[in-house]
């Protein structure tokens, strides 16, 4: 991989929440998604987005908004990362809040800086395809615009949600931004090879840089208590009183996710621009995108190889993560996760669905293993 | 169950062997099946089978023949048994040897009384059909014929040898006593069903019922080497001299089946009857079988049902035996047995080739999992 040379100014926000339900047994409300190493990479997927960020923003340049749950994980897994560069949520309140908090606590500490927001938990490939984009947005996002990733499809997922493209924005140093249309949510399938066919339309990753006062600004309008409620915790944050004033404020604020606070009524209103994501992107939602990650030969397997004997089981995914041995015979696109508390046997056209077996288990009060 | 009188002079004798290779990882080499409870009835197949001969012989009359490596733990599960009443085998030697030393060292004891062969390992039903046949084999076999039992088929199994019947004995106290015309190995469904159809042919689950002396008398004729190497070993063996014949000579006995050495050849001559088995019955051989003797809901259970979850998988068999939950979802008939050190996921329809993968785990080295 080619040196990085940080872009000036920039600061990385990184929302590291989600339990990643449909990957369960693998992710647990106590080891969710992103602290796990689903690659065999030897990096977690939060270590990994670190990793890739770090050489954009220079060090000392990440944030990470965590629960309280998790902030000895996130702090073990980043020892990179200073004491002030971890902002714990004292309880989850959705992703404009987490944003909005790190968005409010830099600029307190640093003024006007860009912010880029990326999730925790997705997998991108090490091309420089990333840098780029952030490279770009970041022009954009000086410019005043909320800027989203707009990733270069590889096909009619109806997994992921659409950005529609519109004209340029004419920067010379952003020669790929252009004005956004309009977001849809996941579509059907035939709705989304349509998109795909007029060449306006890219996946929406949630990836987004924004000036931090451009975004505090539209806040501001669009969901004031929530904005005052945040500047207020931000001006205490790096102050004694900061646990007192999250005690009386963070549990009233307002639960609600960015595209739904900011991304959807700006965009409504011209105020959002898109830049180009060339490169492979994945949030691995489920048990056949993980699948798709892995190399396979028998099976695709994410852990000791020698631990698996597949036979007869094209395309089948095993996770031998209890220690024990594991035979999947004559089952194809199976999917076969092994923990050393659960077990689960699915395949691959049921990987949405894993979500419905949690739920059956939680209703079944078998919480300790959720 | 009503209670049952002996059978004066008949002795059973149980040859407690075979590694039951379908049912890995369930019955392993140093756990075979017939020292498993396979039911979920408190009882392993060996303890039942026991169960059901000892009030037909009355205590003292079952002589269970094992393998120096399963010694301890026959022991361990008939405590009822005298020392005396466990043979154990140096090394195997297929089914003729070991029911041939169990013969000769009865008649050794005991003089000319009957012996009836069953099984360790499989399953019958607790009704009368068991005892009427064997009480009914007992007076045939003291005709002098090599008496087996024809199982009433309930369908056109592929996974059974038949026999097939001929005229009656014409014996009063053994009125479904019938000369037998032969003997068929596992035949394809075609031509079973066309068996069937005749009404002359019944399953041959190799259990069979002669008189001691008459099996030695075969055994001489048409194995002499091997008989008399038994002779000699059974005189021998309840004295100070047992170990050191047994090394003198048991490593150089033929190994051959009973079927082979003796049911066949004497079918041929005409000395073997059969009495009918009107009962349900099943060797267990596989998974399938397996699946069909446990009780269904959502999936069929051997163990904990509280450890299983199974959503949108219908006539799946589930073994929770490695302590963690087991949810299966979509996977209708899938076959997940899970043990400490090894897990299996295939389906009903892949039940045979259970043993194509225990095959490729021995080709690969991992013998301790065997």
């Amino acid at each position: 991989m080619p040196s990085i040379a940080p872009v000036p100014g920039l600061r990385a926000v990184v929302p590291a929440g989600g339990a990643g339900t449909r990957l369960w047994p693998l992710s647990r409300a106590g080891a969710p998604k992103f602290l796990l190493d689903l690659t065999g990479s030897g990096r977690t997927l939060l270590q990994g987005t670190v990793d890739r960020l770090l050489p954009l923003t220079g060090p000392g340049g990440v944030v990470v908004v965590t629960g309280v749950r998790h902030e000895a994980a996130v702090r073990a897994q980043l020892p990179e990362l200073g004491a002030g560069d971890v902002l714990t949520e004292p309880s989850p309140r959705d992703s404009m809040a987490a944003i909005g908090l790190a968005a409010a606590v830099l600029v307190e500490r640093e003024g006007d800086i860009v912010i880029g927001s990326f999730a925790a938990d997705h997998v991108i490939d090490t091309g420089p395809g990333f840098a780029d984009a952030v490279r770009q947005g970041v022009v954009a996002a000086r410019e005043g615009h909320v800027v989203t990733v707009g990733i270069a499809a590889s096909g009619p997922s109806t997994a992921f949600g659409y950005v529609r493209m519109g004209p340029s924005l004419g920067l010379a140093d952003a020669p790929g931004a252009r004005h956004v249309l309009g977001f849809t949510e996941k579509p059907d399938e035939q709705t989304a090879a349509a998109y795909l066919a007029t060449g306006e339309y890219r996946w929406n990753a949630g990836m987004f840089l924004v000036r931090a006062q451009v975004l505090l600004d539209h806040l501001a309008r669009l969901q004031p208590e929530l904005h005052a409620g945040l500047r207020e915790i931000a001006a205490a944050w790096d102050t004694g009183r900061r646990a007192q004033v999250l005690d009386a404020i963070w549990p009233g604020l307002l639960a609600i996710s960015v595209d739904h606070a900011i991304a959807e009524p700006v965009a409504a209103a011209g105020g959002v621009a898109v830049v180009p994501g060339d490169f492979d992107w994945d949030d691995i939602g489920d048990f056949a995108a993980l699948r798709d990650l892995l190399p396979g030969g028998d099976a695709h397997v994410l852990g000791d190889l020698a631990k698996v004997l597949a036979i007869a089981a094209d395309g089948a995914l095993v996770v031998p993560g209890g220690g024990r041995t594991v035979v999947v015979l004559g089952v194809p696109d199976a999917v076969v996760v092994d923990t050393p508390d659960a077990l689960l046997v699915t395949t691959r056209e049921h990987a949405q669905a894993v979500k419905a077996a949690v739920d059956a288990l939680r209703a079944a009060g078998r919480t300790e293993l959720l």
